[in-house]
């Protein structure tokens, strides 16, 4: 894993990739499946994103502050929705699904080795979380493995369906 | 424009498209390119979204409490780049780039009819717009155009770079 410049943060986020999000509460790790996220901010990169407070993973992201963003490429899939379709309460899922945590370094939440971006964020405002379950993070340290450059994401379109990115196009634009 | 039902608008926006958005301030309608966007509760839809106060939409979206979130397929990315690259308060956008305002059932803000999807929303949160320029919006209605099916989308990658969506994938999976 390569240092980001938190600057291309919003390049990872905007275009709207199923991400998996990982917390860590008492010594134990776990990781669930996000698609609600979306950008805030440029630098210092802010995120909003919501975690249902069904998840198991809400409780350990409000007590610690917690947590990675980790972006998966499309051959990733099959795993992405094995870790959405159960939940960390009954099982160990980087196990199960043969996810490896690795240490992070400004969070106790772990990366996870096989995305090829991953994000450790701190919880920064809390005033939408018992209303909505919306939290505000703030992206600290972004990590990117030169090894897969600009992989295919994909975007969840409702029960099981996803539309894997295509083709690439440029057009002429003043905004970042 | 048929009538979509609410239920549904998660899977439009859940995804991560580049969306439109138009808004109508003292009878002058103005529209906006906008790729900060989220899902926040399936029914009835909520949806988060930041609108720069740098941008001419800001004061509109705040002084009126109402906005449409219309999607474009990609082949109105030109005009999607078009619209997002100049201001309202300089030029009509919708005379300028050939966007068909049509109006809306329940806010004042219009439909954009070439776009397949349109979503009447009102402002319910604005606790995060002094600090974030986030707003929380409930989508009040929302519309399809049957004669486009599903089309492609597009997803900004930062400077005019976007990815076009590619093939589907379906996956067994037990969540909306």
């Amino acid at each position: 894993m390569r240092s980001l410049p938190l600057s291309r943060v919003y390049q990872l986020l905007e275009p709207g990739p199923v991400v998996l999000l990982t917390t860590a509460l008492q010594g134990r790790a776990n990781i669930m499946t996000m698609s609600w996220h979306m950008m805030v901010e440029f630098e210092p990169p802010l995120v909003a994103c919501v975690v249902s407070n069904a998840n198991h993973s809400f409780r350990a992201l409000r007590k610690t502050g917690e947590c990675v963003i980790a972006v998966p490429a499309a051959r990733l899939a099959p795993k992405v929705v094995q870790v959405g379709n159960c939940s960390g309460r009954d099982i160990d899922k980087f196990a199960a699904f043969g996810l490896t945590p690795v240490a992070a370094e400004r969070v106790a939440s772990p990366l996870v080795t096989e995305c090829f971006a991953n994000l450790e964020c701190k919880v920064t405002d809390t005033r939408l979380v018992n209303q909505y379950n919306l939290f505000l993070l703030e992206v600290l340290k972004a990590w990117s493995d030169p090894a897969q450059k600009r992989p295919k994401t994909i975007h969840h379109q409702g029960y099981g369906r996803f539309v894997v990115d295509g083709a690439t196009i440029r057009l002429k634009s003043s905004m970042p």
